[in-house]
C-alpha cells in the first residue's frame, strides 16, 4: 500500500511541520532524527545508522522484545474489547501487580497512559478524602492533562505555563546537591536532611488546614525524573508521609517513570525509602511502548469510589490486549532478571560517572539508583553553578557519537540516563568512555576561549585564579 | 506459561471482585459474560457461544480484523516510540486525516483516548481564546477525567456525582421527540425547533458574558449518543455555533462515538449539520481497539498553543504502532468501503425498526443515521413515558437470544445500537427480528398484568381504556 512507502526524511520533516502541532515536543529540533527500526537497547534511522538508547525508559525490556511484540500479536488477533466483559489476562495482570505491591496495596484501575492514571488518582484521593489540597513537589511533572498540569510546577514554572491553582501546595525538591538544604555544605547528615525536607510539607500541610481545606493528597514521584534525576535523602519519604497523613491526607507514589524494578533493588522507587504509598501510579515501561497503565490502590479507598455509585469506564483501559503484553512484560523482568540486571550494570555505571569527577571538574554530581542515573554539570563545583550551556552541547556532541542522552532539572543541566534494562556493561563503558572524550573536548574549549579572554582583556590581575574563573564562566555562557 | 492458561469463569469473577475497583463498568453484573474471542460483528464467550455485537462501535472496521491486526503486528516488531522522533506513519495518518476534514482543520495532535482528546481541545480552546466558560449539553459525556467530568451533565447528574463548576453552562439536549422542545407536539419545523434549540446556547452565550468571563468553548457530540442516540434538528448546529462564535467562542465538535464513517453519508457526523468546527476530537473507531485519538483543529489555533512555549508531549501519542494501525483502519474503511456500507445498511435497520412502531405501542421513536440508531421505549406513546423496566428487560431478553445491545439516555429507554460497520442486511433482520419477538413477549406480559390488575380492582369502569392505560402503567412499572 502507498502509504507503506519510506518517504525522503525532508519529505517527514515538511509533513510534520504542515500537519503535526508546533508545539509537539521534537528532539534536535533543527536536525531531527529519523527512527525506523528499534532492537534491544539499539535504535536505527532511515540509512540505517545505529543509536545506543540510554534515555527510552518505556522501552523497558528492550525495543520490539519478541516475547511482548508475539503476546501483542497473538492477543489482538483473538479479541481487543472493554473491560465491561470478563477477560482472564485482565484479572491475571491485576493479582500479578497486586503480588509485587506491599500490603495492603491491591486493587488496580487499568487505563491508557502514566497521565490518565495520575488523573485517576488524583479523583480517588478527592472523594476518599473529601478534600481538595494537593501537595506537589517543585519541578514535578505528572502528565500532559489539565489536571495534572495543574500540580505540575514543571509546567507551571514556565513564562508562558498556566497560573498555579490556590488549591496546589509546591514543597522544595528534597535536591540535597542544588536544593534549599544541601550536603556536605549544611553539615548535616543524610537522615536530617530528609527531615528538613519533610519539615517544609509538614509546613504546607498546617498551610493547608489553616486556610481551611485541609490536605487531600501529596504527588510525588518517587524518585524525581523531570526535577534533575533526584534521590531524596535518607528518611524524607517516610518523614513526609507522616506528616501527610497525620494531617489527614493521602499519599500517592507516582511510578511512572521510576518503577518495574528500574531501581535495581526493589521493584518500585517507593520501596528504597521504605514507605506504603495509599496509591501508587504505574505506567511507561508497563507496556514496553504500548499504551496501557494503572491506578493501584487500597480497598479503603476503592470503596470510597465505588460508594459513589458514579461508575468508571475507561474504553480501552484493561483490555486484552494491553493486559496481554503487560504480563509479557512482567515475563521478561522476570525471566530475565532485568531488576538484577538493573543493579549490576546501574552500579557499574554509577561508579564509572563518579570517574569522570575526578577528571572533569564540569561534573558536580553524579546520583542514581539502579538504572536510573543523573550526572549534574556545573560551571564551579564550589557555587554549584548549572552549566546549562555545556549540558547541551554535550547532548548534541553525543549524538554524533551515535549515543542518545538527554538532560532535564531546572536549569536543563543534569545529562539523563534512563535505558532500557537490557543495557549492558559494554553499553554504559562505551556511554561513559565517550562522555569522558566530549567532556574533554570541552574542557579544551574552556581552555582556549579563557585564553582569548585573557588576550582580549587587559585586567591586572588576568593571571589570578579568581579572574580566571570569571572569565571563564562568562565565556562558556558564550558557548 | 502459566498466565496463559484459562481458568474457569468463577475464578476470573472471584479475581476481579479482589482486584479491580468495584467502580469500573460491567455489562451484565449478576451474571457478566466472558469473552475470549471477536471475529468481524460477532464475539465468543468461553464455552464457543457466538454473540452478534451491535453495540462495539469501538470494533469499527470488525473485531480483529486481519489487515489492521497484521498493520499492528508488523509495526510492533519495527519501532514503537515516541513522537520526539520523526516517523513517516504519524505524518501520513496526519495528512489522511486532514484530508477527510474541511478547511481549515489541518493541524494534528496525537493522543491515546477520546478523554485525552477532548481534555486537550479544552486546553487549546482555553488558551486561544483566554477564557474559561463552557457550553455543554445536558445528559453529555465527554471521558472519565477530572477535566472531562466537569463538563459531562452525564455524570453530574448523578445523585452521588461531583458538584457542577460555576464556570459549565448546561445548555438542553435538542431532543425533538422528549426534550424542552418536540416534534409534533410544539407544530413547528425541524428547522425551527433546531433554532430555538440554538436559541437556548445564544442564552447561556450572554449569561456567560455577563458574567464577566465570556464563552470559551462549546462542546458537543454531533450527534449526541450518551444521551440517547439524539439527532438534533436540522439547522442546530448551524444555528448554535453562530451564537458562540458571535460570543468570541470556538466550537468543539466530539466524534470520539459517531466519526469516521458511521453516519453513513459522511465521515464526520457534523458534516450532516454543514459546520465546520475549530475543534474535532477523534478516537474510538480510529484504532479498531487499539488505544489511539487525536484533536484536530486550526492552524491558528494551534498556533495559539505553540507560542505559550509550553511543550506539548505525551508519551505514546502519535507512536508508530498507533500510527500504523490508525493508517490501517482507514485503509479498510476506504477499501471496503464502509462508509457505504453502514448507509446502505443503517437505512434498512432504521426501516425495520420503523417498522416495530407499527406492531409495538411500548416503541416510541426509531431515529439513526447511518449505523447509529436509537429505538426509544415508552409506556404511553402520548405522555412518551420512559419505559425504564422495560428496556432493561428488552436487553437482558436479547442477551439470552445471543444478540448485545445496551440502552442508554438520562431515563436509560433509548436502545442503542451501534455495531461494527461490517454489520450486514441480514444481521440487521436478525437484530430486528429478534426483537420484535421480545417486544411482543412484553406486549403478553403487559396483558397478562393488565389482566391481574383488573381481576384485582374493583373498579366500575375497568374496561375503559383510560384506566386500562392506567394500570397498565402501574403494572409495567413493577415487571
Amino acid at each position: 500500500m502507498a502509504y507503506l512507502q519510506s518517504m525522503p526524511k525532508s519529505e517527514t520533516i515538511k509533513l510534520r511541520e504542515k500537519h503535526i502541532g508546533a508545539a509537539c515536543q521534537m528532539f534536535f529540533r533543527s536536525n531531527p532524527l529519523k527512527i525506523v527500526r528499534g532492537i534491544a537497547q539499539f535504535m536505527y534511522d532511515e540509512s540505517g545508522e545505529r543509536y545506543l538508547d540510554c534515555i527510552n525508559n518505556v522501552a523497558h525490556v528492550g525495543h520490539c522484545h519478541p516475547h511482548v511484540v508475539e503476546a501483542g500479536r497473538n492477543q489482538m488477533s483473538l479479541i481487543s474489547t472493554n473491560n465491561r466483559y470478563l477477560h482472564d489476562d485482565m484479572v491475571i495482570l491485576a493479582k500479578r501487580l497486586v503480588k509485587t505491591m506491599p500490603e495492603p496495596l491491591s486493587v488496580c484501575f487499568f487505563v491508557n497512559s502514566g497521565s490518565e492514571a495520575n488523573d485517576l488518582a488524583l479523583r480517588l484521593a478527592r472523594i476518599h478524602t473529601k478534600r481538595k489540597d494537593v501537595i506537589t513537589l517543585d519541578h514535578a511533572y505528572h502528565g500532559h492533562l489539565t489536571s495534572m498540569i495543574e500540580v505540575s510546577p514543571y509546567k507551571l514554572n514556565l513564562p508562558g505555563g498556566p497560573e498555579k491553582p490556590e488549591w496546589v501546595h509546591v514543597a522544595p525538591v528534597p535536591d540535597v546537591y542544588r536544593g534549599k538544604y544541601t550536603y556536605p555544605m549544611d553539615s548535616k547528615s543524610e537522615r536530617e536532611l530528609g527531615r528538613m525536607y519533610a519539615d517544609e510539607v509538614g509546613k504546607l500541610c498546617r498551610l493547608a488546614q489553616s486556610n481551611g481545606g485541609g490536605v487531600c493528597a501529596f504527588i510525588a514521584e518517587s524518585l524525581q525524573s523531570c526535577g534533575g534525576q533526584i534521590i531524596p535523602p535518607e528518611s524524607y519519604l517516610k518523614n513526609t508521609y507522616k506528616h501527610v497523613r497525620e494531617a489527614g491526607g493521602v499519599c500517592i507514589a507516582d511510578e511512572v517513570q521510576v518503577g518495574f524494578g528500574r531501581v535495581g533493588t526493589h521493584m518500585w522507587a517507593f520501596e528504597t525509602q521504605h514507605v506504603i504509598p495509599d496509591i501508587v501510579t504505574v505506567g511507561k515501561p508497563m507496556g514496553n511502548g504500548h499504551p496501557v497503565a494503572a491506578v493501584i490502590t487500597t480497598p479503603e479507598i476503592a470503596k470510597s469510589f465505588a460508594d459513589t455509585g458514579v461508575e468508571y469506564f475507561n474504553t480501552y483501559g484493561g483490555n486484552p490486549v494491553s493486559c496481554a503484553i503487560a504480563n509479557a512484560v512482567l515475563d521478561v523482568i522476570e525471566e530475565e532478571r532485568l531488576m538484577e540486571r538493573a543493579f549490576r550494570v546501574g552500579n557499574h555505571l554509577l561508579n564509572r560517572c563518579e570517574g569522570l569527577k575526578h577528571r572533569h571538574s564540569l561534573v558536580g554530581d553524579v546520583r542514581g539508583r539502579g538504572l536510573f542515573v543523573g550526572v549534574e554539570l556545573v560551571t564551579d563545583r564550589e557555587t554549584r553553578t548549572p552549566a546549562t550551556a555545556e549540558a547541551k552541547h554535550v547532548i548534541n556532541r553525543m549524538r554524533e557519537e551515535k549515543i542518545l542522552i538527554s538532560r532535564d532539572g531546572p536549569d536543563s543541566n543534569v545529562l539523563k540516563f534512563k535505558p532500557p534494562m537490557v543495557f549492558g556493561i559494554q553499553d554504559a563503558d562505551r556511554l561513559v568512555d565517550t562522555l569522558d572524550r566530549v567532556l574533554a573536548e570541552l574542557d579544551g574549549a574552556r581552555i582556549s576561549k579563557i585564553t582569548l579572554e585573557v588576550r582580549v582583556t587587559p585586567i591586572d590581575d588576568a593571571s589570578s585564579k579568581d579572574t580566571l574563573r570569571s572569565n571563564s564562566k562568562q565565556a562558556l555562557k558564550a558557548i
